[in-house]
């Protein structure tokens, strides 16, 4: 099989995991998961069954990836990321409840797109998709979409600017936007930037 | 004694732990701690002396309980909510402010009522109380009481709406409210929902 | 060497550590780290290597300490605080970053200073500081330096007060401000508190 490495501490209990990538000390990978390659998974993680991870992903400390997180190629998810699953939870546990816990209706999805970066304690509500290349910001809640290569701050998230694909801020010039750091070149079209 | 199962590379100091419930990896549960029966404590848990837990409680995965808190019967953690047991935290250690931690004056208390639901992230000031049946939003910072059954986002926490027992929320009809999802109904006085 | 204690469950990887300092529970601290005496170091914390703490301090549970991190003596870190050291994260691994992380420019670093307080689930955005026996309040995000004794609340973190040395909130009374708790006077000049 594949070449990884885990920690002497980490729990590892699926072998769908890529060459190269590395899981840190107590951390949990349930079974049921697959994880690219070349991924790095930091101290106390716990990723439970059902999660989908691409290659080149960085997932650092303390993070819970719970079922229906997929996170494509070379994303970035800060330490402590929150990532939900449940729009309106309850203890299943609780008799008035059980019934909603009967299927798994209350499960919603949460994808992060190829290259895409949540910043530190961001807090994802489920149901959303954050496009590729997007950065999401420390303490960031968000409650709606992402669009691709967005910069969005504060309680609610809010798009502050836009963000080249290497991470930094874009120079906007009318339809045009460039990253004055590395050069790419970017088309702003109806609020939406991609690429030229 | 009770029959609970505890993951082997969990750390429980308590005996007082009822029948049917789970404690997952890494977690840690001191000593002079209370939880009920058919609970479930996620990985990398921490209940530190003094806290006390009813029947079926859903503790995700990374929270930190402190002394002082108390949860309810069927009350659902999401995943690392922050629980806090001081108003105006210092270390200890520090010279100045010993002279406040040589009595217990300094811990203040949290009471999260039956049914209630915190979300991811949330952060819970101390000193307040959640109702019973709340549902307090990802990523929320609670400064103040929340009324029974009402729906509160934001930071500062601010109410939003009302749900149901079941985790829904409610529809309301002047001084009726009632949940399309499991038909229960309520009735609303003087801005307080409780059940017809 | 020093007399430092390390829970059983504790990865300890440097000898950096001053007498009676305590590590708990599923801990990890790296090498390349220097902590000083009489500190407390909560379970489930990771540090990394290059953090510097000073003697006294608290760390409360489930907090991760990047490279770059600096806490002077008598720091309080809530349960759970967000450090970063990077203002435009993205994953290393992925092409179109790799440039950045060549060197060590993307690295901020962040300072707080002696006595001061960091509430739970704060969080600090890097290249900042947090000023001596500055309060900074329960999930608030930091964007920005704080002055020494300020009280800090909210995304973003506002100012709402000042505190004393001891913890507790000052009264002010024009240019001089005292704490109605032990009684030290300060001085309030252009907008600056400082002990007289």
């Amino acid at each position: 099989m594949s070449e990884f490495y885990a920690h002497p501490t980490a729990i590892v209990e699926t072998a769908r995991i890529g060459a190269g990538t590395r899981i840190w000390a107590y951390a949990h990978v349930m079974n049921n998961v697959t994880i690219g390659s070349n991924c790095n998974i930091g101290d106390h993680c716990f990723v439970e069954s059902g999660v989908i991870v691409g290659n080149n992903v960085t997932i650092k400390n303390g993070n819970m990836l719970f079922d229906g997180v997929e996170l494509e190629e070379g994303v970035f998810v800060g330490p402590h990321v929150f990532f939900t699953n449940d729009l309106y939870p309850r203890s299943p546990r609780l008799e008035q409840c059980k019934y909603r816990y009967e299927s798994s209706d209350w499960l919603f999805k949460t994808k992060v797109c190829r290259g895409a970066s949540l910043g530190a304690g961001a807090v994802i509500v489920s149901n959303n998709t954050i496009g590729e290349f997007a950065m999401v910001g420390a303490g960031c809640v968000v409650t709606h979409d992402i669009p691709p290569y967005a910069l969005v701050v504060g309680n609610p998230a809010r798009q502050i600017g836009w963000v080249c694909q290497c991470g930094l801020r874009l120079k906007e010039d009318g339809q045009k936007a460039f990253c004055p750091s590395c050069g790419r070149q970017y088309q702003v079209i109806d609020g939406r930037v991609s690429p030229v």
